[in-house]
Parts: structure tokens; sequence; C-alpha cells
């Protein structure tokens, strides 16, 4: 077999505001590899299938010393993320032709790996598409389950309040509330999302661009329960909107992302007059609690259709640079899927 | 026994920035009392001895209509707070003359009372002087103690970082952390209560008038935990200088109290990137959890001389109107307390 480009995204320069596709990242093609012959020094080859775009690879595009939870991307260097490949050749005796490994990959066709560091293999019984295992069964996933297992605290009847309920994150903890018997009030940004948002069980579902937040909030909260991911005004609204005792989970701060977070919080003295609990996390530090129970109880929950998802589907590694910036305008219909390839 | 002055301090308007003594609270000594013929239809005669002036009683004076955690004030009553009185006549049988009530006194110096509701008898075995009672074996030192215990998962080894902790909560929050073992950071604003916090066993101590915050915390931290009672841009400083996993403590957030709450909390972003959890509270609902064990362990280590506290004892109850701007300012040098009366 003669040898093939190996298209790569390289990260190329650090963005100011908002990252932008061809400047901050390039799409380039010209390396090549030939994978009947290429060296693997008893490793293998993985040819990268779905690539997943998640909103913390903002905070990545950054100079490598400023230390974050993040590791940063390098200039010149591939960037790379939560993404599924399968092996086409392997030296590696635990590692053979035809596994699918999930975990990070470099953002790139084909990618020679030593042993399975930062991999692992997905078993997949029922049969799901290999792209659910980069949502709503891979990070985001975790992180709605996980994160809402430890934190939420919820009890039948109380009220939570998701933002960005469309994405993955979001519309999972839509589905989680749900089904602890709560009323589920979600935002999102297009009416599109709004209409989705109500599918997979909303209460009240609106569109923050064109609905105010704390209007909506004052009229169906207080609220019990906050899934923060964007910080910023929506923050300061559900401060306001806090029921006493209230829990705050703080998965991200979007709206902060691309402005270096000059939206000062007005409202956090409710943390005190109202017993706010706030939670920050990292995922990482809850997977080994919750990891087996994860992949034990989501699978089948998604095979049978109880619980939802829904992908906004991207083909092409040459796409990532655009999907990067639509996931941090939020222009995205839902989890954003690079597709590279079929098997 | 002739009718005697019953002196009262009177909420009279609400203020805009800092209280006014003698127009937001005056003091008022148009009624008489005789205590002996006084009317008392079951009840007693309560002598106000000490009382206690706290930041949170600013937030009492508002519009009564507005929510909050803490009952407001009303136009032309009394203030009200926590004290130490004596009975001095009783038609209760349950309540001795002689008996020393803790609680939430009206700020007077007579008060007829029809039960113990609001109060408890202190035992004091250890003979301790009763304004103790309102410091830092009261609502001060329970704050700390309970607040401590609960919220703060110290391990030694670890760094804390405490705002105004020349004050009856910070003073006693700085104690409890060596007890446990850390290295403690500690903030106050003038030079002799830099004094006493290193007097107490803090680590550092800084003005924070003549230091820059943030400079303290970047040399001597990051920060495991940080018991804010100032919030503002002192918690900006401990939100950019606190460590991955770090606790914060919300008591209180004075430097708001005056002026709106003005100043936006820029830095809140590190909740999510160093997975900071922080706890806003309101000791009530702790008090169940705790109270026996606080009054177990607490006056047998301030009787011995271990704990330590410091007053700042001003005499009169014309003074309280004095003493509720001195606290907001932070102009007062220690706990204050007002002695209205020797028994």
């Amino acid at each position: 077999m003669a040898p093939v480009t190996n298209g790569r995204v390289l990260f190329n320069a650090i963005p100011e505001g908002f990252p932008v596709p061809g400047e901050t990242t390039v799409y380039d093609t010209s390396e090549t590899i030939d994978i009947e012959t290429v060296a693997l020094n008893g490793g293998f080859v993985l040819k990268t299938l779905e690539l997943s775009v998640d909103p913390y690879m903002r905070g990545r595009m950054r100079e490598p010393s400023k230390k974050s939870y993040s590791d940063p991307f390098f200039i010149g260097k591939p960037l790379n993320g939560y993404g599924v490949g399968v092996v086409i050749r392997s030296e590696n005796a635990e590692v053979q032709v035809g596994d699918h490994l999930y975990g990070i990959l470099e953002h790139q066709h084909y990618s020679i790996r030593k042993d399975l560091s930062g991999l692992e293999k997905i078993q997949n019984p029922d049969k799901l598409p290999w792209s659910a295992y980069i949502g709503v069964l891979g990070m985001p996933g975790k992180t709605a389950y996980m994160a809402w297992k430890e934190y939420s605290h919820a009890k039948k009847g109380e009220v939570a309040f998701v933002s960005t309920g469309a994405g993955p994150v979001g519309s999972l903890v839509i589905q989680l509330a749900k089904r602890d018997g709560l009323k589920v009030i979600a935002s999102a940004g297009s009416d599109e999302k709004v209409k989705f948002m109500k599918e997979i069980g909303a209460d009240v579902a609106f569109n923050y661009k064109t609905t105010k937040t704390a209007e909506v909030l004052e009229k169906e909260g207080p609220i019990d329960i906050f899934w923060d991911n964007v910080g910023g005004e929506t923050l300061d609204a559900a401060l306001e909107a806090a029921n006493n005792y209230g829990r705050f989970i703080e998965c991200g701060m979007i709206s902060g992302y691309n402005n270096g977070h000059s939206t000062g919080i007005k409202n956090l003295f409710h943390v005190v007059a109202k017993s706010l609990t706030i939670s920050g996390f990292i995922i990482f530090r809850l997977e080994a609690k919750y990891r087996e129970e994860f992949y034990k109880v989501l699978p089948p929950l998604v095979a049978s259709g109880e619980i939802k998802y829904s992908e906004d589907v991207y083909n092409g590694l040459d796409k990532v640079g655009d999907v990067i910036l639509a996931v941090q305008k939020g222009t995205n219909k839902a989890k954003a899927v690079v597709h590279v390839a079929d098997e």
C-alpha cells in the first residue's frame, strides 16, 4: 500500500478572543504515512474515527507557562482531545486489529501509539454508534452523571435550572433530574435547542437570547439546583433566584472563556445570605467512585432510548477549526462530533 | 422603688450607606418602668447586662419587605440582638431571680418576657465573664467552631487564610486551625490587630490596609482553606491564590454591606478550574449537630487560657449606634461588646 496523506490539525497561534479557524489552528496535509511499513517498535496504528470538540478546549489554547487543570496545546503540534479510533495494525500483544479504543487522540488521521496509556477498549455490546462514546457515554456524559450524583443532593419536587441544556452535558442533566422527580428549567441559545430540551423532558425551556433568564427564574423558581455551564449574567440571575440551601454545580463558565472573564459576578453575597454551596469539580476526580456504575447503568438506557442524546456531526478532519469556533459561540446545534473516517 | 428610666435604642431610619448614629438609630429615654409594680402576667423582668454588636446587624437595617436570612428591624422599635441578662423579678416558675439568660434581647435596660422563648439559661461553672457568652462562647464562637468543623475538611500541613482574623469569629478560627496543625495566614485592618493575631498563633499576620493581600498570598500560599468574612477584592485574591480542591467558607462579605455589593467578583472561574467548593452557611442550621460538643469542649479551653479571646468593651446602652458604625467600618479593636449594666 502506498503512503497516504496523514492530515493533521495543528495549533498555530494563541487566540486573543475567539479562536480563528485557519489562523489559531490550521489543517496540515504535509505529512504522509505508509501504514503497512511504518515502524511500530512494538506499538500499533490507530485510525481516528470520531473526535469530540468540547468547550474546555479553549482553555488549552494558552501560553504553556500558564497553569490550569488541563494541559496546554503547543504551537506547531497537533491538537488532541477525546476520540474513538480503531486499531488497523499492531505489534502489541494487548491490542488486536479491530479493537476500538476511546481516550485522548491526536487530531490526525493515523497515530502510532506504544501502548494503551490514555486509552481504553470499548466493548459496546449494545452496538451503539461509536460517536456515542465521545458524547453521552464519554466525557460529557460522565461529567453530567457523576457530578449530578455527587453534588446535586436532589430531592423529589425540587427545582433545577440547567444552562446549555441542549448540549451533551446539559441534556443528560435534564434527563437525570427528571428521573429524580424534579421540575426542570432549561436554557439554550436557539429555538431548535429549546424544542429538543422539551422533547427530552424539560418542564420549562427557553431561548436565553430572546427571553430574559432572570424573568423566567423569578416566575418558575426559586431554584434548588443550578447546573452552571456558562457563568456570567446567567450565574448572577441564578444566585438571585436561588432558594435557601441551594446547590450550584459549576461545570463551566463559557461566557467568560473568550473575554477574559471581564464580567464580575455581583450577586455572590447570596452565598452567605442563602447558605448556598458552590461546587467546582474536575471529572477525573470522580471517575474512580462512579466509573463502574456509569458504564453499567447508562449504555442500556441509551440503547433502549430511555436516555436520549443529540449530535451535530461535521464530516472531515479539516472541519475541526470551524467546529471549535462553533462550540465557543454556541452555533452548533447539539454535541459537536467530527466524523473523521469510516472504518 | 420609684420608676426608673428604661433607655432604649430605637431604629429610626434605613441607612443608605453606613449607618449614622443619632439618625439611623437614636437613643431614647422617654420610657420609664417601675420594676416592682409593673404587671408581668406570669412573665419576668430581665435586666440587660451585656449586648453584642455584630456585622450582620447591618443587613437587618432594611425595608421589612425585603427578604433575608435575618429578620428586619422596624422603624420606631428597639433594635435587638444577642445579649446576656439577669432575671430580677419573676412570676414564671421556670425562671428564678438571679438566673442568667443568653439569647436575643431588646436593646433596652429592662425587658418583660413571658417565657424562655429565644433565651437559654447559662450555667457558667467556670465563672467566666458574662460577656464571653456573647463572644467566644456565643454566636461568633459557635459560628467559628461549627462551620470549621463542618466545612474546612482541614488536614495537617495545609494552609488556611483567615480574613478579619482579630474579630471574635476569625480569632477563634485561627486558633482552631492551629490546633488542627495548619499554617495560618491572617489579615486585619490595624497593626494592633496584627499583633493580636500573632499572639494567638497566626504564622503570617498582616494589615491589609498597608500590605497587599494578593502579594502575601502569592508568597505564602497557595491556600487550601479561605475563611471569608469580607468578600470583594479579598475574595478575588483568595480565588487567585487557591490551591486545587480548596474550600472557601463564606461567613460574611462585609466589604459589600455598605455599598450594595457593587464590586463584582472577577475570579470566580477558578471555582471550575481548581475544583473549589464554596460553602455559605447559617449557623442556626449547624446548632443541632454541634451544640452539645461546643459547650462541652470550648468553655474549659477558654477558662484555662488555651483558647484566647479579646474584647472591645463600650460602656452604656447609649453607645450602641456608635458601636454599630465602628463594627461596619472595622474601627473597633476586637469583639465589640456593649456593657449595659452591672448586676
